[in-house]
């Protein structure tokens, strides 16, 4: 079987960068408090150029040039968001659902990558990434595909109310793309990925519009989708946490993260953290950790590492590989 | 490798049938215009009752119970669709975008089906299916999955404005679901699926309500569209037009269809069409013909078919199996 394994995992920052002060200043809430409750210190949100497609394209052409990849060699491109799509013209952002994906080919295309393969979108809750790396390697393990472009992408802001100011104080826009390919060692070793459909009405657009998340749920799902992510993956493959140098979670809120790993009993420092510079960027935000986490120079070529998310529907998942 | 096959495919029939007479009345046409325009003689709407997670759900139930199969030994739902996500409540139908794959999971929990799994929500026009199905035949030959349910479902009549008679008249809602299964025989052969990034912007769903289609652009397309589908897979595969028992198409019209099938030189013999029934159901298109040329048989246990959709984006893709 052909094996799979990461060439490149690069982020893009979309342009303004907001501080808390300017939330607690929105909210009418005390200084200094958001990063008392979740950890965050600032989030980045679309400037007045920027839209999903053109963050999303900046991250692929940023993850290909990274690769040294031949851009002619990628022959699928699954897009993912957990948003409603937007497209920016001369006016501003306007709600329109569309191809997103065929648009992000588009502009590759435009910005002189010749890239001619299969476009996919999917949308979902903060796992969509678990899902997209399974399916990619698949992809390549049958054959399928050599070299699959994974760009997640969201701009939670455009849908934020003030009135739950929780939400609104958490969340953030961001983007990462993923280059997965052939290779002859294994270095992306296995998945763990559930739904427990119980959870599918706990977080929802509402019109479409406004992001409604019920945090109290969310609150008591996410730590034991995180036990229950790691330790389904760590039965499946026989591993321990000894062998893993780093777990790479979700950036839902520091207690969260927290409270999950407690519950398998993984020390802090093993765990990277990302949040206090993007918030929570929602369905990008694991794949977006994991591109810190290699700009930073906490995952190391070689290292082993544990991707783990958990989500509206409730979904949870975790990935085991080597980077 | 471990080979897929197609254990079961059902379709369900929303509630509510809608002849010519009544569109014709409403758009203000003169009687027998539609069928002479499209071929098409009636479409489905959903009921009041109905809604994107109860058809879909129903076309799942059906195709786990024609199967055969345990649904406990179900490991992944895939649900997609082309239009944005609706819920009902005793109100009617609410605008929410949401978890429906991990909805759909629930309420087949809810009916008695013990189906614990990985659900995924994948969304674009109307050559989905085929990227679901490349998909789940990949999972499966990895040996990462051993039973996929892939559902399409779409009501596209609550996004149509009279405004635009002819995608008014065009399309219909509907549902499908496959279920493709591991096994010995090789009968899912191969897949030809691509996207030409320049037509992302030919059709969309404008302020995440009315569909709008440029039928110009659409039509000069598709018919192209479908024998750069087909000669692609043919090339592949080396198979031959003459190994083929039936050319299963996405059904969004009678002429695009037929100028598709001219320009590979198919007999209109060899073409299943379904479009009088449902109208153009979207996305779950191709899907929804492959179920009824099942039930109509047209396709029989051992027959050779191609499925060939195209959609805006431009996507378009094909697949060669045996039933």
């Amino acid at each position: 079987m052909i094996q799979a394994t990461i060439s490149s995992s690069c982020l893009r920052k979309p342009g303004r960068v907001v501080f808390n002060t300017e939330i607690e200043e929105k909210l009418a809430l005390k200084h200094g408090i958001i990063e008392r409750l979740t950890g965050i210190k600032q989030r980045y949100y679309l400037d007045d150029h920027e839209s999903l497609n053109s963050i999303a394209s900046d991250a692929c052409s940023e993850a290909i040039l990274h690769s040294g990849i031949d851009p002619a060699a990628i022959d699928m491109l699954i897009f993912y968001t957990d948003v409603l799509p937007t497209i920016r013209n001369k006016s501003g952002l306007l709600k329109r659902t569309y191809e997103v994906s065929a648009h992000i080919l588009a502009t590759l295309n435009q910005s002189g990558f010749e890239i001619r393969c299969e476009c996919i979108n999917m949308v979902g809750s903060c796992v969509v990434f678990i899902s997209a790396l399974q399916i990619a390697t698949s992809l390549i393990h049958s054959g399928i595909k050599k070299n699959v472009l994974i760009v997640g992408a969201s701009n939670n802001s455009t849908f934020l109310d003030p009135v739950d100011k929780n939400v609104f104080m958490a969340f953030g826009d961001g983007t990462a793309a993923t280059l997965i390919s052939a290779s002859e060692k294994k270095d992306i070793f296995d998945f763990h990925r559930m739904t427990d459909g119980s959870g599918y009405d706990a977080g929802y657009f509402e019109e479409h519009g406004r992001l409604i998340i019920d945090r109290k749920r969310v609150a008591e799902f996410a730590p034991m989708a995180i036990r229950k992510a790691i330790t389904g993956l760590l039965d499946k493959t026989g591993a321990s946490m000894k062998d893993v140098d780093l777990v790479i979670p979700h950036q839902a809120g520091y207690r969260i993260i927290k409270n999950g790993i407690d519950l398998v009993g993984i020390p802090e420092n093993k765990v990277y953290f990302c949040l206090e510079k993007f918030g929570n960027t929602g369905a990008p935000s694991v794949q977006i950790a994991l591109s810190s986490a290699i700009e930073q120079n906490r995952l190391n070529k070689g290292d082993i590492a544990v991707l783990v998310a958990f989500g509206i529907g409730w979904n949870y998942g975790a990935a085991l590989f080597r980077y």
